[in-house]
């Protein structure tokens, strides 16, 4: 039975359902960390393939367009060996009427094995967990502002790659991160794995005083937020949410806590940068960071990939 | 060489393609649906898959958009182990002016094994069906109001799972006959396979009279219809059909037509509610009918992925 | 490291990318055209897969649409066991603004092995590959007017099939030469392979004399150009661009310079018609020639899937 607390648990507490990173024991955390260091390497083979989900069906449904995170599901899918259902929800029956939960129920009766659920509603994955069919497992792939904790968890195995242990660091988030799932899942999973400052650091209008309830540090100075971070996660600039009247434009987000070369050197020496992707090349980062030497971006990517490998085969291995 | 009288059928009378219900043998429909009853336990197990069609090459060819169908055919094929190509029609050659048949050759050309067609008009399968090279195998999965027999089929395996016989049934259809290709695949498959009495019910407008030729009762009183029934089927309201001045309004419809639980107690005490989906809660059927005792819509869905799955096995293994 | 003089070669004059098929030396054109007869056998097998490509990711990056081509390039991936991820790129992070070369070192950090590239702008493939990973392959699927390779290449494996040999053949390619990729990857491969006569037909605007700097006979005379050919290739008229002043319109070309069995009769009696499809019938070609004994034009697509198999898994299997 799922438990009302962690829906993402069953009564051993393993993972069946990937659905935040909030609420996640640090032993689940390192869990799939670790099996993602397995699958890396798996990865890097002339055949990147492990028979793991072998005759699974993994159905990719995405009520929000997203090819690129859907292109990293549907590979770490079928390097797991599963049979992958893209299903193009905007042209789909819930078009036509038909409720949410009649077209996981349909798509359940077909055994369905795995849904990756990309939604513009902050819930909705919860939602299908809760009412699907006992066999199958759920993995949000970002629902509204809420949560998207396959990157959030991306962003942890590139945090310990590179620094090897989380309890000595300081991360600094920058950006709107009140519209941010991002943001979101990096602090969940940041506060859980040890790290003893994580600040983040915007506009008063993207970053207000509340999310101090979140553990964090507020900032609304870059000099002050980036000085002597071990490592700077800049989130994307939503161009579309930068319209209102009491956000700054592009151009003046970007003057402010745009990270240039100038702005990185005041981090520690060895600091890394990071980014969900895809950049906005001179706007919230200088192309010299994108591509210079802190930068870890195109690594996190590979890492992703293993990730979400990790987390479809741990969670199809446990039952409900 | 295809016959003239049933294309469907080679010259030993084994299935080469499935176009229509209408004029198949009573065995080749019981070996249809006994091979299902084999491939629904593959879907139960770990590994929903076998080797039947291996290294073969299925076409999805939807000029008609459904994704809900689509996919249950691209499931189907990937437990038999097929390559499966999804063709994006409506963006494709045919919009630059190439002919069906064309198309078709060029496909045929490229070594496919299997072609399911779904197109808005009548006979297109059978046109593709007689033009194709030899050793493809065409499944008609869906064309205008003509035929849709994957989803008969699929209804006789439930009425066959839940009821056992045929032979002493009563079963009621309801809605939209004469616009409808599931009612005229359903009608064809149940009188051969000896189902005493079907009656189709629904307003003069959607039942005409002239429907007696294909060996129905034509009921225009839903309490006398569904009376006694073993076995109702709710076709699904095409709100868009519903716009001409002499058809009901949906509100209209649901009020006379709508199966609420009050009607389905005049059908017998162990009657099974159908419904090909997607169903269109409150207007041909009550929430609580579609989620209730007597539904077994959500088991449709599971049949009708290993009938489609015997369909195409069948067919592979017979030549032309 | 990639020469500058010809990014398709490694240092072993070894093909690792696929761009064009000019500066091919002939021995690796007659290497791809060998290695295709070998995948045309596998082809007619009942099992139609080779493990070639086993584990290797192969994407589909199509910027400009062609279902046709896509699906070409997407069964032949998937008949050497590739997993193929097909990206809608119209509506992915470039559509966000994300730069071509951020796109495909995203991908690249997937650990992509393969990328089948189309693109509107000539040169796009080229970039790709010059900047992408070491360990991936790019495959040039047709770039602005400058080239389409596998097109030209499977041209060359009719050609060579039904005529033994590029020696002594004439060969006519009729239409908007200036403007056609096909015809450029034709005359390059068909001046390497020896052919001694190559005569390029149609109007002076789209048949400028300067072609004959490609070592072509320009004709503009639809009878003096198929006089005594071994072998002619129609294009595509492509009706978007015959819009202009000083371009005849489509019923006019089609009287000049469409092929009819009465010009038919003025090449060599073994003549054969090839035409890259889709066929405009009626306009360019009459229906009696496509459909005709001397036309080829469905084997060319059989060709073509087996001259992609042989593409891929020469190129994957050399190192950079």
């Amino acid at each position: 039975m799922l438990s009302r607390r962690n829906p993402q648990l069953n009564a051993h507490g393993e993972l069946i359902h990937l659905l935040s990173t909030e609420g996640l024991p640090r032993e689940v955390l390192a869990q799939i960390l670790d099996t993602a260091g397995t699958f890396l390497s798996v990865n890097e083979r002339e055949v990147k393939k492990v028979p793991l989900l072998r005759g699974k069906s993994v159905f990719n449904l995405f009520f929000e367009n997203s090819t690129r995170t859907r292109t990293t599901f549907e590979i770490a899918a079928k390097r797991l060996s599963a049979d992958v259902i893209n299903l193009d929800i905007a042209r789909s029956s819930t078009a036509k009427g038909e409720s949410l939960l009649d077209t996981i129920a349909n798509l359940s009766a077909m055994h369905a094995d795995m849904f990756i659920v990309r939604h513009g509603e902050s819930g909705a994955p919860y939602l299908i967990a809760s009412h699907c069919a006992p066999h199958v497992h759920v993995v949000n792939a970002g629902d509204g502002r809420h949560a998207h904790p396959t990157q959030g968890l991306l962003d942890m195995y590139a945090i310990r790659h590179y620094k090897g242990d989380f309890s000595q660091l300081t991360v600094a988030i920058v950006g709107d991160i009140v519209h941010s799932r991002v943001a979101r899942s990096d602090i969940h999973a940041l506060t859980t794995l040890g790290v003893p400052e994580v600040r983040v650091i915007g506009p008063r209008t993207l970053v207000p005083g509340d999310l101090r309830a979140m553990g964090v540090r507020v900032c609304h100075d870059m000099a002050e937020g980036v000085s002597g971070a071990d490592v700077i996660i800049m989130l994307r600039l939503q161009n579309e949410r930068m319209s209102g009247a009491m956000l700054p434009s592009a151009a003046e987000f970007a003057k402010t806590f745009g990270l240039t070369p100038e702005k990185l050197a005041l981090a520690k020496a060895d600091a890394i940068v990071m980014h969900p992707g895809p950049i906005n090349r001179g706007v919230e980062i200088d192309s010299s960071v994108a591509d210079g030497r802190a930068s870890v971006i195109l690594p996190q990517v590979t890492f992703g990939i293993a990730v979400r490998m990790a987390v479809m085969s741990i969670i199809a291995g446990n039952e409900a």
